[in-house]
């Protein structure tokens, strides 16, 4: 299962090296507008038609979309059948190929249906990183960012000290990166794999800011790993807010996350009310007070169910 | 949850006892017809208006297309939300709302689409049988004689001797019915859960036979259980042919079957093929060999794979 981007691209050798025929492969079109129940409808079809068994290993070969979807997928065809992961975009081999958290978006909300699935393995080629464009690259740095921002104050010095070399592709930079990124959300979710005891939500830093934005502005308007980016400055500048770090942190957050290229603050023009209210409907907040991932420093992130509505409103509308 | 025959009679009570406004409740069409990732969608659109959160518990009320498409929104709404199965036909009380199997079905297939999720509780009210039509009561009696073919002589024999008591709706007969199949499908599940050593299998006595014709008559033609019925005179003819049991069961069998008020041929100038290759098509023979489950006695039911298509093809077409 891929989408034709990445078909267009690595279909064959990886059909080759698999020992699969091409004409087994699923292929629906790219991007976020693709990630629905209809396109999993025609994924069914296509596995159905094709007499998949039980007993199959189905192949996700691409970015985010198709490792979520085809998770999905994975989980519910005939109620589950074993998948790998093959993750093609820098944001899928460090966060989303990882974890098991499969799904689809509902036009109320992102990821909205799905389930916690585990692939049989995941397997992150770095080669494929080559032919990235570039604004992806930028976005997934957004992510690894994060992982040194909620749990490793090392990771992010050492990221403060070698973005550069990451920016340049060098592999040395890369495979660490890539590598560390996986160590520390594998460590997260074998803690707390179903997201109960509140540690895996720690994932989630800058995430509820990132969610909103997409849903807010438009799947589309940014790619998601850039949403992230802009959430993880508003997630510093809301813990800044409540007191629990200065404005050196705040400073060195939003410095690498510029040097990254990626956003540190909402598009001008943007209804702060409008953006509240997607926050409310986000599936972390429904039903709960409003729960935010915040720093303590850097390299330390909590949850707090503790945020003034007033402080959220405030930090949107800088 | 459930649907508007069921909420005609039940809802009010329901949602009285259980301390739920009627507005919360989401209502759709009854029937197999319903039972669709469309109609799912239509269920996660009710419960993303009314902002209903990750800690919520969901009610499935009704018989087992709504338990079956009811529990899968419950396992993929928010990747999983707690649900209680509340029964209101008998082959859901003794089958689809105890094991955790829940699905929809798909143009090609029945319950094609699915996952296993176990429902927090079951609550079986006998009093729900006193409304439900004839026919679907009939219709239940086929997985009740079920569980004795595979696991329980004794139960069987009971049923031999009570048949009449428990059409009558006696109630004394009707809770060792419904008690001993929920006990005995509860034992074989919990031993198997996700249907990976191939006992929870031999639950599917009937099954394979009873789908195919399903898929082929047309959903709605005959009900779910009068299929199966159906399906265990064809299983007990094909274990007699494969020498496995003798003339004799296959007249205790089907005459039960008969008493019963289920069909136990399949409908005259039925095209055998046809049926042949929607069992193909059938998940639980996708991709392997053609698997039934036979009898080696009455109370004693295995897997084989050894079965020739012919002996299959000579059954449907007697």
């Amino acid at each position: 299962m891929t989408d034709d981007t990445v078909a267009a691209q690595y279909l064959e050798p990886v059909c080759a090296a698999a020992g699969v025929a091409a004409g087994d492969a699923i292929v629906f079109a790219s991007g976020e507008q693709s990630k629905t129940l209809a396109t999993c409808e025609e994924i069914y079809s296509g596995l159905l038609e094709r007499a998949v068994a039980r007993d199959a290993l189905l192949l996700a070969l691409g970015g985010g979309v198709v490792g979520d979807m085809a998770g999905f997928v994975a989980a519910t065809y005939l109620r589950g059948v074993a998948f790998a992961q093959l993750p093609t975009t820098l944001l899928a081999q460090v966060d989303s190929a990882v974890g098991g958290k499969t799904a689809v978006n509902h036009p109320l909300g992102k990821n909205m249906i799905g389930a916690f699935y585990q692939p049989e393995c995941v397997v992150a080629d770095l080669d494929a990183l080559k032919t990235l464009p570039a604004q992806h690259f930028t976005a997934a740095l957004a992510e690894i960012i994060k992982y040194g921002l909620i749990t490793d104050a090392g990771f992010f010095a050492w990221l403060e000290e070698n973005l550069d070399a990451l920016v340049r592709h060098e592999e040395q930079a890369l495979v660490h990166a890539v590598h560390r990124s996986c160590e520390i959300k594998a460590g997260v979710v074998a803690q707390d794999e179903f997201e109960q005891s509140g540690l895996r939500a720690l994932l989630n830093l800058g995430h509820t800011f990132g969610h909103a934005l997409e849903t807010h502005l438009g799947y589309g308007h940014w790619l998601h790993g850039e949403a992230v980016g802009c959430g993880l400055a508003l997630a510093a500048r809301l813990s800044a807010r409540c007191g629990l770090i200065g404005a050196a942190d705040v400073a060195r957050i939003v410095t690498l996350l510029e040097r990254a290229g990626l956003p540190t603050a909402v598009p001008a023009g943007t209804d702060a009310a409008a953006v509240l209210e997607a926050m409310r409907r986000d599936k972390k907040n429904l039903g709960a007070r409003r729960r935010f991932v915040l720093l303590k420093s850097i390299g330390s992130a909590f949850i707090s169910d503790d945020v003034a509505a007033d402080d959220v409103a405030q930090v949107l509308a800088r």
